[in-house]
């Protein structure tokens, strides 16, 4: 194995002070992505002695900032180009006399080199990283690398808590001033999985406090706000939060522009273009502790279309988010849940949304009763009720949990007294129909995912699917078995030709019968696909 | 440890073909860093249904181009941005109707994704990769991703043997039409190492061919073409090597634009930042190989002070270039040498300029004829000259070197008469004396290399130091050590004041005397040195 040995001489002085250089600012019209982001051309750069990525100190009179220095070849000698970011910080103008110079690079980025090297990194250390990642003082390239060395080397406990207080500390926080507060949470990687919309309001329902942040969808067909919001706004300020939440106990909005946890939105910017996710621990913890939950219920959703495929693995994060949860006081509780199809029958946004509705008023498909009434009952019975999930089908049998559903809908202002069908749904429509009789021996997670977003979700709200049978199911051939919503001809094409080309559903005469599961032939023109929901 | 599982799901279809949407054409005035990068909305990108760093293919008229994506949140609607390399590749105009729709990540990133997993990859994926990098269709967040796992997991032999090849193939190659074809490299690390200035003459004095390409400084205050360049233009094509060689059975110049292995170039840029090298092996064999190198020497400087500490270190790097070189049909020796202080008494590109030439005039430091003799001679070794080294020396003493440097200067396009004394260097001086008296029982490369590069080197020609004293050398309290030259007084004081905080050389009266090597504070503001020179 050939590996380059590492080589630190730490230095005794950081160069700062060396006499700048004057350029005149030219203003770029476009973002940089968050980071104040400077150009200089390859001439000036040599005079300074800087090289491409290297940190500069700009001063414009009384004030000065740091910037990220990208090199071109292209640039005009003495000119200093700025990204948006740059010019809001120092509030620059065309042609401004500046003055640039050298500085040494951020601290952190050396603890970032620690722990490329394998190293443990201390709290402290940690939280220089997350303050310098939040006021955007790292580049993606140093983002990047930091990320990927987490994702391979892995964190210690220790680390993983202080990530999470680190992102807590840089972001707001929820003050409800109750207590307890609980919360449900959902690792995800199973369409369809609207199960947040029958737990929180049943909860609520019977006076305890749920303030639910949700995520969007990234790479699935619906994130449990996509759901929500066919039924209202979900992109409520912290203030309205607090006000809803002291109104009917509960919520379930847009997470990802309350700043709860800005770090983790930066870190999500290179997690996506990698596939790879080694923040999902502290990120959701820090989410939730920023929210002040106080007792919270995990769903692991497990099996081979799942996120989390084996027992053992479910098994392992579930006890990791019971121990973190210890060390930022949550008291937490999971459930390994079956993962290997879709929840319910709808996929995507709206068509979740109505499914949902349905459900509270009394018409819900099994799977989905089940499992909303056993994570509510783990809720209900670390507050001493024992037959918890009995407790929660009660209350959703009852109506109850209908009511307070509508109650959430019009407080965060929508139409508290919505029907399902008044839920517009893609009108476009193509039935899949079996092309032999059988039983349903398998769905394909990915396959649906795929579909669904072909056919335009989550951005176009009625696209999706219904899928008319379920493993177990008895079909004939030529009986519809999936139902895609489109909302434009193109897209509905697009959806159907993906699902001719894949095989979403597996139907055989009894199990056992087809047990090829994938053929790889030798060139595969596959990707890898990754599920990147918090 | 809590090491996140990692989810693949093989998907069976890339999603081609969706139908996109149209978009008018801005143009960005200015370069993305060589990658084809477009910027849209957040509105647009939502309803195309991508995130920043999703590919996207662009359709205008009948020619197409893939772009990266990055995402704005104040962009216009329906307008996509183009940097300055994808305005090239289409020839986009202002205002100009194209398409764009979402296309998969390109192959290459599930097999960097593999080796973030620890996988070994093919000799075929790698060549993907490497075809991907130079082809610029990884951004820069996929690149970092992929240089840490190289530094954390290691490559084996036959990854870092593929590696060198497809960088090989990638890039120009020099066809001579000679054999044998000698070269030396030195991994470097020790400032004031001319000692390739001395080499090549002494070699092609001989009548071997010996095209030497050589760095410029990245980290340092002088690379081997830094050196060169007072003497002579080292920025030569090809093609003039090609003559220069012809002519005079050598050359030395710069490699950096001859484009002999353009991935490097690429992975420098983000290794950099990270102060990470686990690329040095295959880029350097790569270029020697594009060079039609046959037998080489590679000098690996080795001590405390030095890039390579530890001669188990230099040991295990020695055996990796002799087996690399064998796969790639180069015979390879290596050399360890003393790397505890720098070689001769200058440093910076003037200084080394005038120090090499006069020790080929026969006034040389004994370190530097005694390493540039001890090189050389291993190279004469490998074609039978059992006493290589002495031969070396006879043909410095005699002269011939001497008027073998000045065939190449001249060839090169420089004054073949010229003398050290014609060499400008910095005018402006400041004198370092001893603060008592003593032997020097020690000098700081680090500390060195740092005065030299406040001072300017290497953009500075004239700048850098001369050291009045050696390790060994007895010197009286007030008697000049060290004399720093710079071309501007802001330099010249920059570099003073430093030379005053750090402690460059080390006087005592006896060794063993002063046992301290470093103080570590409680909040020590270190930045780790990192040596970048290929």
């Amino acid at each position: 194995m050939f590996k380059r040995p590492l080589i630190t001489l730490p230095i005794a002085v950081i160069l700062l002070g060396c006499g700048g250089l004057e350029f005149r600012v030219r203003l770029l019209e476009i973002e940089a992505g968050g980071k104040p982001i400077a150009v200089m051309g390859e001439g000036d750069a040599r005079r300074l002695g800087v090289k491409s990525s290297d940190r500069v100190l700009i001063r414009l009179g009384d004030s000065e900032a740091t910037a990220i220095l990208n090199i071109a070849s292209e640039f005009p000698e003495g000119v200093l180009g700025a990204y948006r970011e740059l010019r809001a910080k120092l509030k620059l103008v065309e042609g401004a006399q500046i003055q640039v110079e050298p500085i040494g690079r951020p601290e952190s980025l050396s603890y970032i080199r620690e722990k490329i090297l394998g190293e443990r990194l201390t709290p402290w250390k940690i939280d220089r990283i997350v303050q310098d990642v939040v006021e955007q003082h790292l580049s993606d390239v140093e983002l990047a690398a930091f990320v990927t060395a987490l994702q391979i080397h892995g964190m210690s406990m220790e680390e993983v808590e202080a990530l999470s207080w680190a992102m807590v500390k840089r972001g707001r926080t929820l003050n409800l001033g109750r207590h307890p507060i609980l919360d449900k949470h959902s690792v995800g990687g199973v369409p369809g999985d609207k199960t947040t919309l029958l737990v929180v309001p049943i909860i609520a329902a019977s006076g305890y406090t749920i303030p639910k942040t949700s995520s969007r969808a990234i790479t699935s067909p619906a994130g449990t706000a996509d759901r929500m919001e066919p039924l209202c706004p979900v992109d409520l300020r912290l203030e309205e939060i607090l006000r809803v939440v002291e109104e009917v106990n509960a919520c379930i909005v847009w997470g990802g522009a309350l700043d709860l946890a800005p770090a983790d939105d930066l870190f999500i910017r290179v997690e996506y273009p990698l596939s790879i996710d080694p923040l999902l621990l502290p990120s959701i913890m820090a989410k939730k502790k920023a929210m002040g939950s106080t007792h919270m219920v995990v769903d692991i959703p497990t099996g081979r279309g799942a996120k989390i495929k084996t027992m053992d693995q479910a098994q392992q994060l579930a006890m990791d988010f019971i121990e973190l949860g210890r060390r930022l006081g949550i008291v937490v509780e999971c459930a390994i849940t079956e993962g290997d199809q879709p929840i319910g029958r709808a996929v995507g946004p709206a068509l979740e949304a109505r499914e949902a509705l349905e459900a509270l008023m009394g018409n819900g498909p099994p799977d989905l009763i089940d499992k909303a009434a056993s994570l509510a009952g783990i809720l209900f019975r670390m507050f001493g009720d024992e037959n918890g999930k009995e407790k929660a089908l009660s209350i959703l049998n009852s109506g109850r949990a209908l009511e307070k559903m509508r109650e959430i809908i019009g407080a965060q202002g929508g139409d508290p007294d919505v029907r399902p069908e008044d839920i517009p749904i893609g009108e476009r429509v193509h039935e899949m129909r079996a092309d032999r009789g059988g039983r349903v021996l398998w769905i394909d997670n990915s396959a649906i995912a795929q579909i669904a977003r072909a056919a335009g979700a989550p951005s176009d709200k009625g696209a999706g699917l219904i899928l008319n049978a379920k493993m177990g199911d008895e079909v004939d051939r030529g009986d519809v078995i999936l139902r895609i919503h489109a909302e434009s001809p193109q897209r509905l094409e697009w959806a159907s030709s993906l699902a001719r080309s894949l095989e979403p559903m597996g139907i055989g005469e009894r199990v056992g019968e087809r047990m090829l599961i994938r053929e790889i032939r030798a060139v595969t023109p596959l990707g890898p696909e990754f599920i990147l929901e918090r």
